[in-house]
């Protein structure tokens, strides 16, 4: 896919979230939006090459000699901010879990679900038997689906199939479907989401083999930037994810993690190998949180899975905040846990439930979803020399984003400069 | 607007809820869906003549004769179920409230943002100033994103005006936006919203004006089929809820009323006055339940409100499922506390925090909306002689309806026989 000269013009607020790109934004810098009225943004080969008002944009020159190659999108005074950054996504995997939804239901917790067969086994024998092109085809309609709600750049890991080859392959799939969408994916090895079945009992052994085997295979074969540990009560200890940390940077892997989801896990030992992010973090010690805040790793809450679990506690966001801890928001778009390809679903969630401003969502959503990916250089603002990645929304403020809920209100996303009418 | 024969076939499964038509379903017919797979559906001027599998439609001499004239549907192994029947919405506003979003995430309570001059009282002034047409096309596109979601028929009430001539101006633009959509509109005349500013202190005043000019008024002019009262602390009182009713009562118009959202009010004074429907229901006393359950009135719950407002605690819907009362859901659409046009996002919260299982909250969402509206004879089932309102979700089980959340899988709407594209 390769993108025209592109020029958007009559954007009511243009959310730019341009500024320091030292680090994830902080404290009072989370709802420092840089909002620019009557903008306008001129693309060249996917990137943005200016931002400015309607007026000084329709003067240019170059423009005025070139008007007729590019492809103009009159917004009509609608709201335009960065594309979206989905940093959690569990997206390879074959069928929504209708039975744990209802056991759930019928008041059965995670623990029970995943005793009774259910939980991520349930979705490990789909993934196996899965053939390739069938996988990469539901792969790619999710992507379709979470870019009609505005996310351009989306992490993805694998996690469903626990087995060399599966892994092998759930990673092979995310790259195929990358190829065919026109957004940014990122893709995660999480090898570690919890012991196969065949390994029942023997948790180090498994561990073992996703380091001495799965990881260098997937190094080997460049399939993913990061690896991933879901690191919990009933899932792996911190000392298999301090080994499983380990492999992955002695073959050159960035690091993120599942955190405090279900127990308290102690963070300072993990900070040495640098996480990208630590992610779920219901349960963090306030111990922890000034190496956090210290740190360049970004806590992502994902409050879907709160949500669609029917918790009634949420990820105290104000707490991480207030610390200086840079925060992340993403939809862990799962089969089990969080049915949900929107990130203005999340951003609801966070203004609703654990009392973020609409500005403080948003900039997680965008920015430092970036940064918990390592990829702020490109992603996660409107400015010139960044990937031209934008979603345009059918409200006059920013803050019916997450307003709006349940309901989906973005009508365009540019993804490297390619417009995708949602 | 004037509906061809339309004809359904390849129904993957097929939400009939047909049956027993003598009330609305209680305990365990709730969740008595009656699907029928690989079905089709036949409809002539606007109503449902047959139902059965596609191999019978293919099969019937009169269709075989008239083929050609029929619109033909494929349903591709899709969902198809009622039109959803959304029993409680405040449709006539100006303005999303976002100032009083923005308050709450930083604190205040209901009754906080309402003493600021938030609230049901910020609306009013929009209200009041705005020309029926422009107030016509915000409702009228409410109507549209409805239907967007699956919903068919509408309860759409005024109440943000509160003055005769603003109250008629609102349930005026409720007839000329239902004019302009193929589904179905119940205009409800809530003058009893909230006390307006130039009352203020003189409640008892403002509801013999209610009483005395504006329901004799409404009810001249045909503009509602029900009277609402927003009967809560703050709001209105039990005495002055009765007065209403009453008077309601003698201008032959039906009643419902919100109840027990804030704080408890006993019902069995109001059971005599044979309410359609009580609405939000958080707070009843255990006493009321056998009461309400021998009565044929519907207790309909709204949970996107309890959402919107941050709350842990839902209404208690097992508790009067289990003690026989007939429940529905709605949206509560409005722009203070429950911004969302969406009936399945009443059903995920529903069911993610009611612990209403998909079947119940499918048959809460439409037969028994249906009979929340007293049109149980027309709504809310797929059978013949009733209306031939339907929604297409592109699913493969209904129970993926409340599953995906903040994503909107409704592919088509039939209304009154009109079929409309998402």
């Amino acid at each position: 896919m390769r993108s025209k000269p592109l020029l958007l013009v009559n954007i009511g607020q243009l959310v730019t979230l341009r500024g320091s790109n030292v680090g994830p934004r902080r404290g009072s810098s989370l709802s420092k939006l840089a909002i620019i009225t009557d903008a306008a943004i001129l693309c060249l080969g996917g990137m943005v090459v200016s931002v400015g008002t309607t007026k000084d944009a329709l003067r240019d020159p170059w423009l005025k000699k070139n008007r007729k190659r590019v492809t103009e999108i009159d917004c009509r005074s609608r709201v335009v901010l960065p594309g979206f950054v989905d940093s959690h996504t569990h997206p390879v995997f074959t069928c929504p879990r209708l039975v744990d939804f209802e056991k759930r239901i019928a008041g059965a917790n995670y623990e029970e679900i995943a005793e009774a067969g259910g939980g991520i086994r349930a979705s490990i024998e789909g993934v196996r038997k899965a053939g390739k092109a069938a996988l990469t085809e539901l792969v790619a309609v999710a992507l379709e689906d979470m870019a009609r709600h505005g996310t351009t750049t989306v992490e993805a890991k694998s996690g469903y199939g626990l087995s060399l080859e599966s892994e092998l392959k759930s990673l092979e799939v995310i790259r195929a479907a990358a190829r065919r969408w026109p957004g940014t994916v990122v893709p995660t090895f999480l090898g570690a989401h919890a012991v196969p079945p065949e390994y029942r009992g023997r948790s180090q052994e498994y561990v073992d083999s996703v380091c001495a085997a799965m990881i260098p295979a997937v190094a080997k074969a460049k399939l993913a930037r990061f690896v991933d540990v879901f690191c919990d009560r009933g899932a792996f200890s911190a000392e298999e994810a301090a080994q499983i940390f380990k492999a992955a940077e002695e073959h050159g892997l960035a690091i993120r993690a599942h955190m405090g989801q279900l127990s308290e896990t102690r963070l300072e030992p993990f900070l040495r190998f640098k996480p990208a992010s630590l992610d779920h973090m219901d349960y963090v010690n306030d111990a922890d949180l000034p190496a956090l805040a210290a740190s360049d790793t970004v806590a992502t809450f994902v409050p879907g899975a709160n949500y669609f679990l029917g918790l009634s506690r949420y990820p105290e966001a104000r707490r991480f905040i207030e610390a200086g801890v840079a925060v992340a928001l993403a939809t862990d778009y799962n089969p089990g846990s969080s049915p949900t390809q929107s990130m203005p679903m999340a951003m609801s969630l966070a203004c609703t439930h654990m009392k973020m401003t609409p500005a403080e969502a948003i900039a997680a959503a965008t920015i430092n979803g970036a940064w918990a990916l390592r990829l702020a250089d490109r992603k996660g603002s409107v400015e010139p020399g960044k990937d031209a990645d934008f979603a345009v929304f059918d409200v006059e403020d920013y803050r019916e984003i997450p307003y709006w809920f349940g309901v989906n209100r973005c009508e365009l996303t540019v993804m490297n400069g390619i417009p995708a009418k949602v």
